[in-house]
């Protein structure tokens, strides 16, 4: 008799930006005019066209692919030395961290990635997380059964919160309680702080202290505008021996329907056997991991990964941030201008929001959908701090993100 | 303190494929004059190009994303609708199978799903595999904890093995015992095998029989030759009720390197919720672990896979089984020609072959490796029954597969 995995039916309704998506659907089906004017800053998908640079050598590995003396069929399961090599020198090395070839891992996506590094790691570890938080880090977490049940306020029995909110400036420090996994992600999905050199060391030496291990996501360091601020964990003195880092050419090359990341795991991060005083390098799990379970990414896009890296790519590249960071500025002095009361979209491209009148942050998502036909995403998705307060996406089209600011400022008169 | 996945320490040696790649490195290092002759037909890895119908779709796809009327970011995370409707409709409905179209589930590739799938499965289930049987299917089970440790023989504690021998046609049938799944694959890796209706609707009854589940591999129904034999377990009336398929495009189209695969799982498929007498569909589940854990395949990635459907490309990919399937009849009947005792081959591109003079499957790979400077796969490696064994694959050159049809003709003289 076939038994289903029942940590499954601990999870709360939809993902969230399924649920978003509902919704939505629901508002233009119900309303096809108004439909029209729908803009969309919900989801955090970008949306310009792609880098030339990776167009140009996705379509020539393609090419490639159509001539035997070119082709090519499986590629090495942790992916190709060309790229390996490339990320670990441009993102790394040039800028004076430690990191080698073979500490890389290329992968289908960072969201991917979030997940199967659970699949190495004991279920006996005590797990961490921001609230709010990007829900995949909880999710996961969920389904592999390292969570009791579900609180009525939506977080889960078993994990450990660390509240992020306006007096901590959503930069949670250690906790007291001893914890052996912790997720952070800077710049942050949804609040867009960013995390200085100080507070990255103390997490470090809480790591070192307690044998903790970080799980930090940098999807957004390309975002980073503040030179002060670390755009990896391996910045960090001692990073090397605690954490594992999560990178995307998502939202810097505008890859989310391309698909490809990667993980840096230094081979210096140890973890306990359970049951045992021996340590053993996860590098070596991760590894196999990959062997077993994988055939690593669509060679067509490695090689457009690897373009990013160009002089060309970088310069598309910085144009596209550039844009997008262009449109947090404008949203957020809007959100200010229309009486609301905005953080981060500086140093990142979410603008996080608090809701007026004391609206729950869906009962805010309704309003803004109805009234201002704009989509944002409610904040107590993310957690239960979120609850009153609301993501704003500065992906979107100039065009589009000058639309919002007109829009929002008539909030101030509603 | 932070616990590895203790499971991974139970692994045996390196998984297969990187263990002949390393002993074929040292062999290469070792006589480099030699390694100039060598002809590799150990992994299962194509070697023609990709068919021109899914190069020029890949590339259409490349420049849609280089602009923004046509641009796309994040697809739906179980495949798009253009992919899922035209597999639903060519490989099963067309058939006369009844598949919906969101009863196809799009992947980066089968090897993948084979691991995915323990997502959504629960701890309690007893495992059946086939021995031998792909690496990955008892791999991804100890890994997630569902075996004990390994026994001499390199098989695990927990599991029980089919055996698959000369006598009954390399073709398991169902035991006597009580499991709850079963993973099957036909045309077989590594033997090359096939099942009748007959045999799968045993397979099929002993299911409904015991509530189990079938986890169908089906990644080589492309080469199936005779018409008497079924592509799909779900043209076996009852397995919408208790099996899963895995397909690819790895060996059809030519995809190993660009992956692109998919799950077929029917809403009809119930599973047991532990420590209750309820029932889930695990679509529900399987709908839920693609929301959260991925957001899909390439773009680009799915368009060639579409274009494998088009005239062209159906002509394409017809010309490319031919020349995969011409290979496998020269090396099985030069296999044959050599003294050797043969199997598969007509359905499959696989040969399995019993060693001679009683030797190793790995004493064979040697021997293969330094007397006629052809890579074959250990049958060792597939599991205890295995041993005794190997494999030619025969995705080669018609050049190579003629080169080593001569050299193993020399093995009867040796």
């Amino acid at each position: 008799m076939a038994y289903l995995n029942e940590n499954y039916l601990k999870l709360q309704a939809g993902y969230l930006f399924p649920e978003v998506a509902r919704r939505v659907r629901e508002f233009c089906e119900a309303n096809p005019e108004t439909a029209k004017r729908l803009i969309r800053c919900g989801i955090g998908d970008v949306t310009e066209p792609l880098p030339r640079a990776a167009i140009e050598a996705m379509k020539r590995a393609v090419e490639e692919l159509g001539h035997r003396e070119t082709f090519r069929g499986y590629g090495p399961e942790q992916g190709y030395e060309f790229l390996r090599s490339t990320i670990a020198q441009r993102d790394y090395r040039d800028r004076n961290i430690e990191i080698a070839d073979d500490e890389i891992f290329v992968s289908d996506g960072s969201k991917c990635d979030c997940g199967y590094i659970l699949d190495i790691l004991g279920r006996q570890n005590k797990v961490a997380v921001p609230d709010p938080v990007y829900p995949v880090y909880v999710d996961t977490n969920v389904m592999a059964g390292h969570t009791g049940p579900a609180r009525k306020d939506g977080n889960y029995e078993g994990i450990l919160y660390l509240p992020c909110t306006a007096e901590n400036h959503f930069v949670p420090e250690p906790p007291t309680e001893l914890v052996d996994l912790v997720y952070l992600c800077f710049p942050n999905n949804p609040t867009g702080a960013v995390a200085s050199r100080l507070e990255l060391s103390a997490w470090v030496d809480y790591a070192h202290e307690h044998e903790a291990l970080l799980l930090f996501d940098a999807a957004y360091e390309a975002y980073i505008s503040d030179p002060e601020i670390p755009h990896s964990i391996f910045e960090i003195p001692g990073a090397r021996e605690c954490a594992i880092e999560f990178r995307s050419f998502s939202k810097n090359g505008g890859f989310t329907g391309v698909r490809c990341g990667f993980t840096v795991l230094p081979k210096s991060v140890l973890a306990r056997i359970p049951q045992s005083r021996d340590r053993l390098p996860l590098h070596l799990l991760w590894q196999r991991r990959w062997s077993t379970k994988s055939n690593s990414v669509s060679y067509p896009v490695q090689r457009g990964a690897e373009a990013l890296y160009s002089p060309e790519g970088r310069k598309q590249v910085g144009t596209l941030i550039d844009h997008y960071l262009k449109n947090a500025r404008l949203l957020r002095d809007a959100a200010a201008d229309g009486g609301l009361e905005a953080f981060g979209g500086v140093n990142a491209p979410y603008i996080w929001v608090k809701t007026p009148d004391g609206l729950t942050s869906w009962e805010m998502f309704d309003r803004m959908l109805r009234q201002l036909n704009v989509v944002i995403t409610p904040g107590a998705g993310f957690g239960a701090q979120g609850e009153g307060y609301f993501r704003i996406s500065a992906f979107n089209s100039r065009e589009n993100a000058e639309e919002v600011t007109r829009r929002l400022k008539r909030l101030r008169g509603s």
